[in-house]
């Protein structure tokens, strides 16, 4: 039962865990509305995109995928999607669109997980996936590409200003959340709907606001439903290293309430 | 000189470390501005407060203390503040305030400990604090006590739709943002500015969104500049554990740069 429904969310579309991460839209499902505040209507998935393809729905809006370029980009940040983007062009990389928003269709899947849940009937009007919270430009801009031959994901990231910890440095739970975002991604993509249970992470040297980052995962085993994925944060050039981790995800029992 | 700097900055107004935490400002010491967007000119200050004085200054904007109750707050969060409220009234515990921007005579002595970092200068118009930078009751309403007997920092939290992870739930960024926050005041309280070296969460089962959980951290050693801070997270009622964590942290030396 498990193995099957894994399986069957394990399709691109399908919902990454609790906890963090970016749930992409199912292929050629009915895109979810922009929530308030998103103030943008164009940019659906764009090319490189492995879910999600740009729809036109005369009646509906059309949602807004984030993890493509906006003005608050800096040089650094172009230059590197630039270079994703041609990885993509041979299909050994894949770019992950990312949504503030998730469609009802894909609530209802994860009620199978948490069928005792209350808030996910009373928040959902205005709940927004959290790094894609803070307006453009002011948190975490960010876009991730995934190599599905080596089990690898990689986050491009800028920190904006809005993110600060000591003044001038990137607060330790910002990095935190984009680690967490893209490690997740990289156990949902290998094995479906997962859920966070350890992370653990080595904090090197402070990361200067509104500089860009990489952040690599690797997906380094799966036993049974145990999945370890580690990470690192480097500097563009690759010569400073600026966090570590180690994290364990659990793929979900349908079968067995989490609540 | 790393121990008077140290033994200076301990003092009650002193910044914590970088990579998470809420700066207090220095008693007596000028206000920092309000910042761009916090739209709120009064609630310094209150009753209970172990830093910062409600002040008044005719030619400058009051600023504001984001750790008092707001219209926001369920009720769980409000019984909670008031039950720690009671508990600051014997001096055994107390409140600490928080803000969304840091006043420039922090920022200068932090420079002590970054001497190279440049974007402490480039992004300082438009910085916030982290996890105070999103609107009123849609991400982190939070309000931090500390007892100084006991070395332990208790965090009351209220997370907002904004901050979902899986639908229904809070994101493990977000977490970690306030585990982070919270142990990383207990640090700074007890040995003035420190850094986070490590951080260990495991999430034991997702948190409801808009429900309101306790983090309670606690010191458990020192040894020589490194401190070990532990806590966990629990429901109101302390039935239900959501998550633990283990944190390293480490007093910076101003000799030593970081950057």
């Amino acid at each position: 039962m498990l193995r099957s429904c894994a399986s069957r969310l394990r399709k691109p579309g399908a919902l990454r865990g609790p906890l963090g991460g970016t749930p992409p839209p199912a292929r050629g499902s009915r895109p979810p509305p922009v929530s308030p505040g998103a103030g943008r209507r164009e940019r659906a998935a764009g090319p490189g995109c492995v879910w999600g393809e740009p729809r036109s729905f005369s009646s509906e809006v059309i949602y807004v995928d984030h993890s493509l370029p906006n003005s608050s980009w800096s040089k650094d940040m172009r230059l590197l999607f630039d270079q994703f983007m041609k990885k993509t062009e041979d299909g050994s990389w894949k770019r992950l669109p990312s949504y503030k928003s998730v469609s009802p269709q894909r609530i209802e899947e994860l009620k199978t997980f948490f069928p005792d849940a209350k808030p996910i009937k009373e928040h959902m009007s205005q709940a927004q996936l959290f790094p894609r919270s803070l307006e453009e430009g002011l948190g975490f801009e960010y876009a991730m590409f995934h190599n599905h031959v080596e089990n690898r994901t990689v986050c491009i990231f800028q920190g904006g200003p809005y993110l600060q910890g000591v003044p001038g440095f990137l607060h330790g739970g910002a990095i935190a959340t984009m680690i967490d975002s893209t490690v997740g991604m990289c156990a949902f993509i290998a094995e479906g709907i997962v859920m966070t249970a350890n992370l653990n992470i080595s904090f090197r040297r402070p990361i200067p606001l509104c500089s860009v980052v990489v952040i690599n995962s690797q997906l380094d085993k799966v036993e049974g439903r145990k999945l370890f994925v580690s990470c690192n944060v480097q500097s563009v050039d690759e010569k400073t290293l600026y966090s570590e981790a180690t994290s364990l995800f659990v793929k979900l029992d349908p079968k067995k309430s989490l609540t």
